[in-house]
């Protein structure tokens, strides 16, 4: 076989589609995000408006502190899996904040929010014997990934509906062990669960839950523990999985659960076993964050403050954006072409960074500009970037949402 | 179903066999590993005797620098996936430092070395129509799960054969795409691959080599390319893996080949595409070890040196180690409970720690120590562990092998 020529081939395919992915060569300024300095085509100053480090929190003075003062006093690696000399007291020390900040037991981390789900859920769902998964339908790429590495039986639920989960419950008997896997906040609309709706349905069939909470936690919740968290529903999940790498500004993922649950995905599962801890640097500056938005309410406030006027804006000149309840603005273009271009005209006219979301992160025809306003985007920003896509809805005669 | 008990019964299961884990508690206190801070029963101060750290470059200056210098300028995390506002210039240039560094045109970064091989493996296992992959039997586990998670047709040779990977690749017509995936340095055992004689076998049969040099990267090669370098052989290899986090001392995996095979990987590799980027900060002392070792040869001559010494130390005692002519000396057991028991001794009573390496980490029944000397164990170090498994040999009437 030919490797070259079908590598090139299914490239080729994906280019034609307009879905071959060019990524932004970008340099972050501590101090001065969302304004990063662009290394590609457009101005040499842009501004970040697609971020997930939703509150800034990656230039926070004691974060990035705690990252320096950790690698100054340990090294830069953790030199080792967890069980083979990689667990430093730094891991220890942000699993009890994790665990307190959900008001769980204990805590596991992992490299990262994917390895996290895909870790545990293919662990719960292959030694779980006969399990089967109830899975949203719209849960996230690592969750699925998860889900079908275990080899579990799987049922897909309609998108936030628990009465479609109650009936396709149903159909399974008690001695059936039963995961419901969803999420809080969902990256791409920006929706929110009815997580309590879910736990109603969930106990009475008496099945375990597992909440991803990944674009929630820090932002959702008094102490930024999540969606759960606001609505005093944490000790009804089994399971919540979070990111470090998000809100909290670093990297990393983890979830919280009893002290056997985590003991458990801790003892089995391969993505959690056979692969280096995160650099204990990495793990402070985690725990600087986690800490400091358990009692910080202004990064939280400001955001939603940005949130909401971007959104007044968009509706007082009709630019079409999904309502939902969150931080997470989508502007839909539903074509894939069109909405890089548009991204491309946004970048090298404007200054204004925000990635066209294409196949496969979202289904075709709901391509879209996803904008995650944050606590660090001004009001001139917010001008800006509204006069912009202002510009471009003329310019490109793009339909406009009557209020 | 009652989760809770299941878990508690499958823990006490593992507690049972002896295979149940306990972590160290430690913590590395830079410039003077392997001495490190111990936070878990034992000494205040122990010798780290079984990390992957191999060269030390955790704490090398150089590498420190960077990864201070970077999170003070451009903070502590990337903020999203590479593909939405995640990529900065320091993963860009690590990318090219890596494809350089193997002689390759391309490199991709990943969240560790366990993703790579996974996220890597699977996409090719399963978009390669028909494919059909031939896997060392004692390939690690992030391969074998990424072969696993691809459904494609798998097919184990013996370990280090290659006339049985030869009889199993004839089996197939020449219209079946092949991919020989296999290990330079096996982990465990510390055995090397005969690379020339594999290369031979899968070109007569058109197939495309897969070789993870995890643990091999940074130490073998005049540049620290691997085995594959030190052998003149990168060229006879499809793609290459390795790792960040060992002999490199930081943190995330990679692969280097064609422009056309990274590119593919990148565009259709869930676990690349869905999963926050490295920090830059990471990325940034990466660049700086690789670097760094492509013209030091300090670190592994002196490596090479306390690895010959300690081994004929134990020959000299009779202490039985399996002979390798790799960095990693096993010293066998053969029983886990036997094995954490002297593992708990040395730690306890000596400062010396060495995890037992205990099943699922290799078969039952082998259990063993597992020693990693690096340039920074000093003679006195090694006098020092000598001693102490020279008494527990005699106390433990452990069996000594005649040389």
């Amino acid at each position: 076989m030919d490797f070259e020529r079908h590598f090139t081939d299914q490239l080729s395919a994906l280019k034609a589609e307009g879905n071959y992915r060019f990524f932004a060569d970008l340099e972050r300024v501590c101090g001065q995000f969302p304004k990063v300095r662009n290394h590609g085509p457009g101005p040499d100053e842009v501004t970040v408006w697609c971020s997930n480090d939703y509150l800034g929190m990656g230039q926070h003075p004691d974060v990035v502190a705690a990252m320096v003062d950790v690698a100054q006093s340990c090294g830069t690696g953790a030199g080792g899996t967890r069980n083979i000399s990689g667990t430093a007291h730094h891991h220890v020390a942000l699993e009890h904040e994790l665990a307190d900040l959900h008001g769980k037991d204990d805590a596991l981390l992992f490299s990262s929010g994917y390895v996290s789900n895909w870790a545990a859920l293919s662990t719960l769902g292959s030694r779980l014997p006969g399990a089967v998964i109830f899975s949203d339908s719209l849960n996230h790429a690592s969750m699925i990934e998860g889900m079908r590495h275990s080899r579990a039986e799987r049922v897909i639920w309609r998108h936030n509906d628990p009465e479609d989960l109650d009936r396709k419950l149903s159909a399974y008997g008690p001695d059936v062990p039963k995961i419901v896997a969803f999420e809080s906040v969902y990256s791409m609309d920006g929706d929110i669960a009815p997580i309590a709706e879910i736990c109603d349905v969930a106990e009475k069939h008496g099945a375990m839950t597992y909440l991803d909470e990944v674009h929630a936690v820090g932002m959702y919740g008094p102490r930024g523990g999540g969606v759960a968290e606001r609505e005093g529903l944490m000790d009804r999940i089994t399971l919540i999985e979070g990111t470090l790498g998000k809100a909290f500004g670093c990297f990393g993922g983890y979830i919280t659960g009893s002290k056997a649950l985590c003991d458990f995905i801790r003892s089995f599962a391969s993505g959690f076993i056979f692969t280096t801890a995160i650099p204990p640097a990495v793990a402070a500056a985690a725990t600087a964050a986690v800490r400091h938005l358990k009692t910080s309410e202004i990064e939280r406030m400001r955001q939603r403050r940005q949130v909401a006027r971007l959104r007044e804006r968009l509706d007082r000149l009709g630019i079409p954006h999904l309502p939902n309840p969150s931080h997470i603005i989508p502007v839909m273009i539903g074509d894939p072409v069109k909405c890089r271009m548009i991204a491309d005209v946004l970048m090298e006219s404007y200054g204004i960074y925000v990635q066209p979301i294409n196949y496969p992160t979202v289904p075709k025809g709901t391509e879209r500009l996803r904008f995650t306003p944050g606590p660090l985007h001004s009001d001139a920003d917010i001008d800006h970037l509204v006069e912009a896509l202002n510009g471009l809805w003329k310019q490109c005669a793009l339909s406009r949402q009557v209020a």
